[in-house]
């Protein structure tokens, strides 16, 4: 289950840790099978005891919880829709793909919609980091250039070299993306934006190279959620 | 190195790969000695070759590059200064703090002030993950109570429950204290606070616990530096 091609042959994703797990039961995601040290978490059929020696062998965490679970990969398409989604054209970390999970639904993002080579949502560092967010946010996997032709919304870009996001504007019915961690926006989706924004520097000396992109992603969706001022 | 009390002793710190070691002899940081298993970086009497064997061993990294430099640790007091100070109280994660340091260059915080308790900046893997920001902020490591009540400017904190950012006019000159990743501000310091400031939540569930640290301060110095509406 550490490998994508693993979870894709079985549909199930693993969470660990009673906390996350009960998160993701209460948002309703369908559990497959439950191992457990600990009493008992969910008094179900499809919970098994194991003891710690058995789970420190099947976990993915260096210092392993009480619990283990396989949950079902809810199939999730994209779709279009008012409100604010983010689009990810490439980001490769999965540290950075939990924040940023975490962060849409802080920020009640409708949808998440990820280029097909985008990190995959259902890799154990991902379940881990979004703490749950996992189970609320929609997250869909797809061809992004032909998305964002289809949606209609205007597509706003985070760019090294684009107009000072302070100064803007923004819709709140619109596509935001952000790209891959050290090349960005792809050309293919670069040609698709209708706005290009920057997050300014304020250094004086100016050298810091970039700022990482789940920063980058926070600071920006602050600014599409901030109230606008009149 | 890998431990603070060595550093302590020594008075130096690592860095690894050409790109941050040439970054930081590019800052003035004083190089103790190098080495490296390419060709040349730089040409001293400081430079020892090595094999990428060798280097291995003495490598944190997973990945070891070509290169491994100590730098002595620049001494470093805090000072009260005009601008914005950041302050931080009880970080623990590397990975943060890194990521805090790289905010503070790229929105030009005038220095970075630490509890006694925040993760050491001169960590591996914080110096790793500045990207050599780590050389143009000052940071310093105090009692962070004392700090701020000789400070004489305005004190926000960053908490769950305080008054919404978008709404405040933030003053430039003073200290923006953030707090520990799982526990937030002490209350030693919470009684220091002049202002405390919180990032709304907007998602129609509001089930999002927190956001991680580094996000949250990411937002924060964004709406510090962000000119104000007129």
């Amino acid at each position: 289950m550490q490998q994508k091609k693993y979870r894709d042959k079985t549909g199930l994703f693993v969470a660990e840790g009673p906390k996350l797990i009960s998160e993701l039961l209460k948002e309703g995601l369908r559990l497959h099978s439950l191992f457990t040290s600990e009493e008992i978490i969910e008094n179900t059929e499809k919970t098994t005891g194991i003891t710690e020696r058995e789970l420190q062998k099947i976990s993915s965490l260096k210092t392993p919880n009480t619990s283990l679970a396989l949950f079902e990969i809810p199939e999730q398409k994209p779709f279009l829709t008012k409100g604010l989604t983010l689009a990810l054209d490439g980001i490769r970390d999965p540290g950075n793909l939990g924040t940023i999970i975490r962060l849409c639904d802080w920020f009640g993002i409708a949808q998440l919609v990820c280029s097909e080579d985008t990190a995959d949502c259902y890799n154990p560092k991902v379940v881990q980091a979004t703490m749950g967010s996992i189970a609320r946010i929609p997250v869909s996997y797809v061809p992004l250039g032909k998305y964002l032709k289809e949606s209609g919304f205007p597509v706003y870009g985070g760019c090294m070299d684009g107009d000072n996001v302070y100064e803007m504007r923004l819709q709140n019915n619109a596509v935001l993306v952000m790209g891959n961690e050290s090349s960005g926006i792809s050309e293919e989706i670069q040609a698709l934006l209708n706005h290009r924004i920057t997050i300014p520097r304020f250094g004086p000396l100016q050298k810091t190279e970039s700022l990482n992109v789940s920063t980058a992603t926070a600071i920006l969706l602050s600014e599409f959620r901030r109230p606008t001022e009149t």
